[in-house]
Formats: structure tokens, sequence, C-alpha cells
């Protein structure tokens, strides 16, 4: 077990860089915080995709027990709060490596998730999580939709991250491989025209696609569905969060 | 036309202790920000509860035509960021008056959204927001819901507390206001001994009860409900988001 005191320390400031895009590329690694993550990290990774545990003195007494055979490295309470990108730290992360899910859709694979440029990173966590609960398949991450290693995807998520592949792929490229399977595609627009959600039958393989928070749907991505569905709103609200309307599709379409 | 350039004129440094609760009781005013905000005040409120108009120069050149009749104060771009409390302000804001909504329900007066101890001011708003595209007849903030007039609540809201009612109030009074009316009442709980959601024939007239995001519902006021309900979570997600399970209910059996 190492023990680092200084946030001038080479290591610390390697992992700080983890908060960056650019940094996560060059390490091929990203750092999750919290006991609940670190603990999802633990259940649903291979040992060799968890590289260090951080954790303050405090953390460690409450959780050594539990992180037997980790790579551990005990760090002062000053550098959990430079590590955190939260203003109240618990004062445990884990750096984690970055691997590639693969996209392998079958004709009965379940009911899938596509985001399309969608920018809250709370939205976009949100969405993954409720997609696990749901009993989803995984979530494609199409383009410019926010990375799923940003801190506030991350925690949004859960850990569901762990629990359904999360995977970053062209959405029309995407959309192609599901045509190809005769998987059925639904495209969603504030729109009457299209289709209450209500009047789809629940089922087990599909691929819903949800669009970005102002904007909604890429117009060319909308042409290549089978159908797009709404949702009827009731009272003077102009619209739904992206996050609500996907949790009230998904609930209620799949079986 | 009023307008002022500096941040420390005497009438911005009041707005500005609007952002706190102590500000805004004492002068009886709370602020909002965005065109989009403004706009729905000046639609669903009442002349003289629009008190002030705040606009950057741009903003009152994009908007002055439809703000005529208002009392309107042109900011500095300095002091619109000093107002603000995103990173990226519009630029106009609205002081608006406090003004205590009566809860006055009757027997077949819709449906209720209450609020037992919700935290996360994010949640709180677009709970609300989703409330209102429900077809909901009200909100109900209970003991230790988070401010109805903080910033974040009210951007999440997105102006729906104009178009239905948003009411402080202790929710045991409130569920012996509905319990004589002989309005239905569901709580919610993570229990697979609650009734599932999906049991609950879609209705009118109810009042449902979301908990705290950590602890959910206040174990007294669990016992006073009719029934529970609880969404069966399919994956390995251990929860939903409280705006989210909310949305997933309302939406189901609201009619």
């Amino acid at each position: 077990m190492e023990r680092i005191n200084s946030k001038q320390n080479q290591t610390i400031k390697e992992i700080k860089k983890l908060h960056t895009h650019k940094g996560r590329q060059k390490s091929g690694e990203y750092l999750i915080e919290s006991w609940h993550l670190v603990q999802e990290a633990i259940n649903y990774l291979n040992l060799n995709q968890v590289v260090t545990i951080l954790a303050t003195e405090d953390q460690y007494l409450a959780h050594g027990d539990d992180l037997s055979g980790e790579n551990i490295i005990v760090i002062s309470d000053e550098i959990a709060a430079e590590l955190s990108d939260t203003s109240t730290t618990q004062g445990i992360f884990a750096v984690c490596k970055i691997e590639e899910q693969s996209f392998n859709v079958q004709k009965d694979s379940g009911a899938w998730l596509l985001l399309d440029n969608v920018q809250d990173p709370g939205n976009i966590g949100t969405m993954v999580r409720t997609a696990d609960a749901a009993g989803f398949a995984g979530v494609i991450f199409g383009d410019g939709t926010s990375s799923e290693y940003n801190g506030k995807v991350l925690r949004a998520m859960q850990g569901s991250q762990f629990h359904l592949p999360v995977i970053r792929m062209n959405l029309k490229k995407a959309m192609e491989i599901f045509k190809a399977q005769h998987v059925k595609i639904y495209g969603t627009e504030l729109n009457p025209d299209a289709i209450n959600y209500q009047d789809v039958q629940p089922m087990d393989n599909f691929a819903l696609i949800m669009g970005n928070e102002g904007n909604g749907m890429n117009k060319d991505l909308l042409k290549m569905t089978n159908d797009n569905l709404y949702i009827p709103i009731k009272g003077n609200a102009e619209s739904l969060n992206v996050a609500i309307a996907a949790a009230v599709i998904m609930f209620r379409i799949k079986s």
C-alpha cells in the first residue's frame, strides 16, 4: 500500500488529467468517484480493468477489508478534494481502464437506447441508469453526445455502465446494423403527427432514439426510422426533459 | 426606462439578495432568468406580480416590443453576469412577487403531486414540469423540500409554476384534507411488497407522494396512505432517480 500526501506528486498530477478528454485518451484510463461506484467497478469489471484505488485514511479504514487484492494508494483529504469534481467528496476513487465495447447486435438482442447528440451530462447518465432499470440491452452514444467518461455522466449513471454495454458509434451506422437484423427502430419527435407512444404494443427487441435537448433528433436519422413516437402533453408545459421522455417511453414499450 | 451600469447600484445589490432565502423572505420577491421564463411570467402572472424586467442592451433590442407596459431596467453585460446563477446568461431577468397560493382541494380536483423532503433542485423542478405535462392539478412542497424560488428549481420548472399551483404545506396536513375529501393517496417505496404501479387503473383524482432521494418517504406518512406503489426494476440498477420514477408513475396512472 502506497501513501501520497503531496498534491505535487506526479501520479496525482497524471490522475487529475483524467478529468479531461485529452488526458483520458492519452492514458486510456478514466476516473470514478464514490464508494458506490468503486464497489460496482470491483464487482463488475475484470481485475486488470481496475488499475488503482485511491482512498483517504477514513475511507481506507471503512472499506479496506473489501479491497484486498486491489492496488491501493492512501491519499490525504487535500488530495481527495483536488481529485474530486464535486464540492463534497467521499474521498474514494478508482482509476479504470477504458475498454472499447464491441457492438454485436443479433436479431433477438433486446432493446437498445440510442442517444443522438444529447448534451447534458446529467440527462445522459440518467438515461443509461433508466435503461438499465427498464431492462434494456445497451445504450449507444451517437456523435455529439457527451463523453461516457465525463464525471457528471459517470455520477448520474450510478454504475449502470458496468451492467450493460455503453457503446460509442455513429448512429447511422448503428441503424444500418439494426435494419439488417430486422430490428424495429423508433425515433422520437415533438410532433402530434408521430405515433402516440401509448399505442405501441410492449415488445422485447427494438431500438429507441432520443434526440438533442433543444433541437430534437437529426432530421436524416428521423427519416431512417420505422416509426416516430411522441408523448402527448396534457398541461401547458411545452415539452418534457429528454431523460423524462426517455423513461416514460422505455418503461411503456419494453415488455 | 432606467439604465444601470454599475454593480454597486443599490437596486442591483438588493436584487442580488433574491438568490438567498433570507433575501426573498425580506422583500417578498424572487428572481427568474431567461427569455422563456420572463415570457411565461408576463403571460401567466397578473401585471402587478411582475415587478421589474432587467435586460441587457441586446436582450432589450430583441424583446423590447414584447415588453410594453413593463417596468424595464437596461443593465450592462457585467451586471447580467453578476445577477445570473448560470455560467452563460442570456441577459434577461424578471423580479416577481411571491404570492402564497391557497390549497383548496375539492373531491374532483384532479391529480396532485406531493414532494416529501426532496432535496435536489433539478429533480424538484423537473417533477413540477413533468406534473404539468402529465395534466396534474398541482404540486405540494412538503417540509424539507428545497425552495420553489431556488434558481435551479426555477430553471428546471421551465415556467410550469405559472401553469399549475405550487404550494408549500406540511404533508400530514395536506393528506388529512385529501382524506376528508375521499381522494385516494398513493405513497411510493422501493419495496416489492408494495403494489406494482402497472396494476393501478388510470384515474383522474388522486394524490401521489414522492420521497427523499436517499431515504425515500417518511415512515409516518407511508402509513397514512391508501396504497404504496413501486416500480419493478428489471436490470441491475439499484433504483431510479426520483424525478424519473415520478414521471413513469404519473404518466401511467393519470388518465
